[in-house]
């Protein structure tokens, strides 16, 4: 069931030519070892953990929200059943904990072995605490652009500020470097999601394969939706509230995305996502980096501000 | 959440008075560190780890498993549903490993909280092994006693074996020691789960507090059941493989319990009982421990082997 998720295998266990991900977090932490001229073979295991951290959370994430297909194929819990599912969830949180206490190199780095694997478990405890808050707000009464950001610097931003802190356990381990990486990841992933946010409602569909306003056909309260439920007023008000809780009612996306223009939610979300990336550059700036890792880190950066899909 | 499967609060927050469960791992593992001499401070974060390991499989397998209630109080997830409560057990996770790797004293002890870790962590995917043939045995054709008495070395067994292993780790940390602990635990642990198998037929209704043929009654195919079921012929296999199989009709506890008695089913269970008993009495006379600890964990072995209820 593991190397299912992973994309390795099918469900009958013969090998697949299926996506296995992008495997972003691994490439980040690896890519910032580098820059810092770090030790690649010694973040190799640590990088690996990531991702089996992250399709942990997937397998889990997928029973909790009834998801039935992922990357194009049916999700673990469709295939083996929930209990299952919980269960190869929990196994892959426990390689992901063991192929991070093998970094380090040799022997003689139990040290740095055991910072990584304090900084990824620290970093998986945001993600359940954010996951907590995901949920929660589902039902939530009042949800405030302030809880809307605090949930997803812990549930989407925190694995990418551990991958790059790894990268910088593993050159070097200097605190000041760490705590830099730290910020330009919790930055970096805060805007992936704002942006991500925005592909939501206005992406091109020629582009995203999505339809036209999807999150909010799936009454998905993203983070330009909570700023209109919040500061719009009058019958506005009334009608978003009313698309985002009445469920025997499709929601209008046309509606609903002159309310938010109207109330200026698409710049005020832009606006955001400008100054998270302006905080990733601030802490990208103090970084003790090569010129080949910065113009790569600010490519990356520009990438997940920008991005059309 | 967390806090109301360890039995701090209730369910709204308030001070709780209720059963905390017996912290048996933490116990014994502090047990095996003094009986060795180890150093009982550095050996508490991971002792504690244990407690919390333990409690995160009881939250995910009460939703595995649809269980109402655990140490007579609604389970986690039938308070706050099913999605909340796999969050809550991958933050007791979470918190399992982080108090781990704080075990060691002060911070020149790296290597040990490491190792310590790695034990756990290892520990817990045998759990989830043995969890994963669990649910896979429910639906099985054909379980026979070797396939359970390697589910439950995992599942049953193997956060026992890691109890005692981390008690050697912080007294010493020898590889020999170590061994031996992880196999006295091991067979401790195969006692433990025999001993609530016969009890589950054959306990005292007035002492265990459950119904006679408890088990028989729940269909829980457990060691003489499987045995029975390997082992009988002609009418009386015909019979017990109905009883466990035709949920239309409840269990005659009394036609099953004479079949285990004619199969020879209880004194096959008691031998493999008093085999492991054995094995682990084998593992404990190689430990370096002190009089006063033997004493202790003889005696352990024994409440284990004989308890009834």
């Amino acid at each position: 069931m593991a190397r299912y998720q992973l994309g390795q295998v099918n469900a009958d266990g013969s090998p697949a030519a299926t996506d296995r991900g992008k495997a972003v977090r691994p490439t980040l932490c690896l890519l910032m070892c580098e820059a810092l001229g770090g030790d690649l073979e010694a973040a190799l295991p640590a990088a690996a953990g990531l991702e089996l951290l992250h399709n942990f959370t997937l397998v889990h994430d997928d029973v909790m929200d009834d998801d039935e297909t992922r990357r194009h194929r049916p999700t673990v819990w469709v295939v083996w059943g929930r209990p299952q599912a919980i269960d190869a969830g929990d196994l892959l949180h426990v390689l992901a904990t063991l192929s991070v206490l093998r970094s380090g190199g040799n022997g003689a780095s139990a040290p740095l072995a055991k910072d990584a694997t304090e900084v990824v478990t620290q970093g998986c405890r945001l993600v359940t605490e954010g996951q907590h808050l995901d949920i929660a707000f589902e039902t939530a009464a009042n949800v405030g652009v302030a809880d809307y950001l605090d949930m997803i610097a812990r549930k989407s931003a925190a694995l990418l500020a551990v991958a790059f802190e790894l990268g910088a356990i593993f050159a070097g381990n200097d605190p000041a470097t760490r705590a830099a990486c730290r910020a330009y990841g919790r930055e970096l992933g805060v805007v992936f999601q704002i942006r991500d946010d925005v592909l939501g409602i206005w992406g091109d569909p020629a582009v995203t394969g999505k339809p036209v306003g999807a999150d909010i056909q799936k009454r998905k309260k993203t983070l330009p939706i909570i700023h209109a439920l919040e500061t719009s007023d009058g019958p506005d008000r009334t009608r978003l509230r009313s698309m985002f809780s009445d469920n025997r009612v499709p929601p209008d996306v046309e509606a609903a995305t002159a309310i938010l223009e109207r109330a200026g939610s698409r710049d005020f979300t832009e606006h955001r996502l400008r100054q998270h990336a302006h905080q990733a550059g601030e802490a990208l700036s103090q970084l003790p980096v090569s010129d080949w890792g910065r113009r790569n880190l600010e490519a990356v950066a520009t990438y997940i501000a920008t991005r059309d899909r």
